[in-house]
């Protein structure tokens, strides 16, 4: 049960030097130092809980998130944890709709990084109250307490809250009766999305070997190590130099082999005609998909991408910076993306990405996680074993 | 001439009490106290010219911005200005694409509100510099490097460089040798779209009678006096509540009579369907545009609602919480407005504006910029009078 009122929320700003490695690196991001906003909630109840949620950053500007932390305090400050999370919705658009603070997002921005920290840290102090991982405090959660975190505000033309329900009663029946496995030589019929995600967890892939500031023989050495431990999906990271790419694509593509998933990203390079004519020279290796291959607030850019690409068989990802669920209903409506990722502290919190999981499942379009930042993959694990589990009950793309 | 180093920047938070007496107040931002993140530059020049730099904003919040300024500093501190507005273009990309705190952006929110503070604070100066007021160092620009001041990154499927000289080539034959005057009976072959603007000014409409927290006694002695001011174009709040707006409404348009102009303000408060809904409801008040019926980052929403009060003769209008150009591009592109709504400090300053005006002059659209908050008007005149004189020579619609 959730208890106890908010006594004191801190803020810190945590910096890591990883630009001196070029960790992290790609075209638009030449020398990040991955950072973190961090956010503590304390209560002044007996248990000694505390809820901790961040952002992820990028080393300067981690002050400005701080100040946008310490401007909204005085919404969760002295509150019931109880009845915060009791209207959650209506929690979310204080914080989202504050008559004064809006005006510098609203919903984007940092003023929404610094909205995400702090329910991020509701979040995981109400699943300690409760004694269950988030995901599992999700998992375990009755269809409409769910959907009564969700603002609907903006998105009723794609997704009604009834449409979202019948949704989750679908996801109910699954859940326990069935998991939705590819593999075929097991009986899909007695292993149920939970069990199978408490057994074999959740496939990933791995970006680690591919930064764009690693020169090729780093990228040849963390590959080889990367297969050597199982990857079979591999990203690289492209767009600053068509030759380069070329290049370095073609050394990953030689040493995975033929069978093997590589995906490229070109962290929003391009102009929509240049990014079709640079995919056109790299479709070659095959890329799945090109993500961000433009600005993330260009939907129709990303649409008309998706359709030129199509013929080659290389799809469109995009979603760690899409700022809100507005961005994300038009990319599914415009069929901008074939993958759709989300991030755990660009959206607003948990609230926040459960509307888009909805939506994605609307339109039947995979959703595959940002993650690899600072505490990025600690917290997205939560919202797509959920995904699995509750909503899409499909490994499809993922 | 572009002259001295940048020496010193300052910022500060000037905050005004306005919600005291319900001013500025509408139906999602119900207590907006008027403010201002206020950047002053100086120079080692021995002019002792200064340059003043704003970004609006609604009270809260302002202290991020200030923040965000403090952060954006190092790109500006010691700087000459020669080498500043020498490439503007890279200078404004340096500013909005910093390796690291684009992240917090791109090019939207707090982080976008700052650069254009800051970015106005460099063009006052180097109009201040060149002894003329900012609009008639635009109009008095070389095309050529007038467009080096823009940041085409995003935008080139919908306006190359090209195309905006050809542009602006149209503009110079035209600016000197006629005005495009609506009035008739003014020969328009020998006034020119600057002398136009000197004589006349340009035209304007209020919406100061009519702010949602007003009772209808103010409403009716502010519209009243309006009226004897010779306002002839009035904009009404609406969206709280459906029979308040058809009441307030119906008193607005019963004492402007039937001819003036009305338009109405939703300020993003409904969602698609429901905007469609209410318009109809108040259609008989025969407004000219609809304005912000929904989320600013809802394109594909714009268009839907456009679509549909097409027939109801009420166009909408929407800008000043749209972040970036990417998102006016694709306004344009989906139809989706019918007036478009600078904002002099939501964009990335004169630099972005310019950006816009053109695509606006493309796609045929009238601009009709956001005022009215602190500094707005100030800024914004400079930008549609060059708008006039240099691009778009009609006062239709405006």
């Amino acid at each position: 049960m959730a208890r106890g009122r908010i006594s004191r929320l801190s803020v810190r700003d945590i910096r890591f030097p990883t630009s001196l490695g070029g960790h992290g690196s790609d075209a638009m991001h030449t020398d990040p130092d991955y950072s973190a906003a961090y956010v503590i909630l304390e209560t002044d109840a007996e248990d000694g809980l505390k809820g901790y949620g961040i952002t992820f950053t990028l080393g300067r500007g981690t002050e400005v998130v701080v100040c946008a932390v310490n401007a909204l305090a005085h919404h969760v400050l002295n509150r019931d944890v109880g009845d915060i999370v009791g209207d959650f919705r209506g929690f979310y658009r204080q914080l989202t709709s504050d008559g004064q603070l809006r005006w510098i997002g609203p919903e984007k921005g940092v003023v929404h990084l610094a909205t995400a920290a702090v329910l991020n840290a509701v979040w995981d102090l109400w699943a300690k109250q409760e004694g269950k991982p988030l995901w599992k405090l999700l998992v375990d959660m009755d269809p409409r307490r769910l959907l009564s975190c969700i603002d609907f505000r903006y998105i009723t033309d794609v997704l009604t809250e009834e449409e979202a329900h019948e949704i989750l009663q679908r996801g109910q029946v699954g859940k326990r009766e069935r998991g939705a496995r590819e593999t075929p030589d097991v009986d899909e019929h007695h292993v149920s999305t939970e069990e199978q995600m408490l057994t074999e967890g959740y496939p990933a892939y791995t970006t680690s070997c591919a930064w764009l500031g690693y020169p090729d023989a780093t990228l040849q050495q963390l590959c080889s190590e990367a297969l050597k431990d199982g990857w079979t999906r591999f990203k690289v990271k492209v767009g600053a130099d068509l030759q380069d790419d070329i290049r370095r694509c073609r050394l990953i593509r030689n040493m995975i082999g033929p069978e093997k998933t590589l995906m490229m990203d070109a962290n929003q390079r391009w102009d929509v005609p240049e990014a079709v004519e640079w995919m056109a020279r790299l479709a070659e290796f095959r890329p799945l998909w090109i993500e961000e291959p433009t600005s993330p607030d260009d939907i129709l850019g990303h649409a008309a991408i998706s359709k030129a690409l199509a013929p080659l068989g290389i799809g469109v990802a995009t979603g760690e910076q899409c700022h809100n669920r507005v961005i994300f209903k038009q990319l599914l409506q415009a069929k901008a993306l074939q993958f759709l990722q989300i991030d755990s502290c660009r959206l607003g919190s948990v609230n926040e990405n459960l509307a888009v999981l909805l939506m994605a499942k609307k339109f039947d379009v995979p959703v595959c996680p940002h993650a690899g930042g600072v505490g990025l993959c600690e917290l997205v694990q939560h919202l797509i074993i959920f995904d699995f589990i509750s909503v899409s009950a499909s490994l499809k793309d993922s």
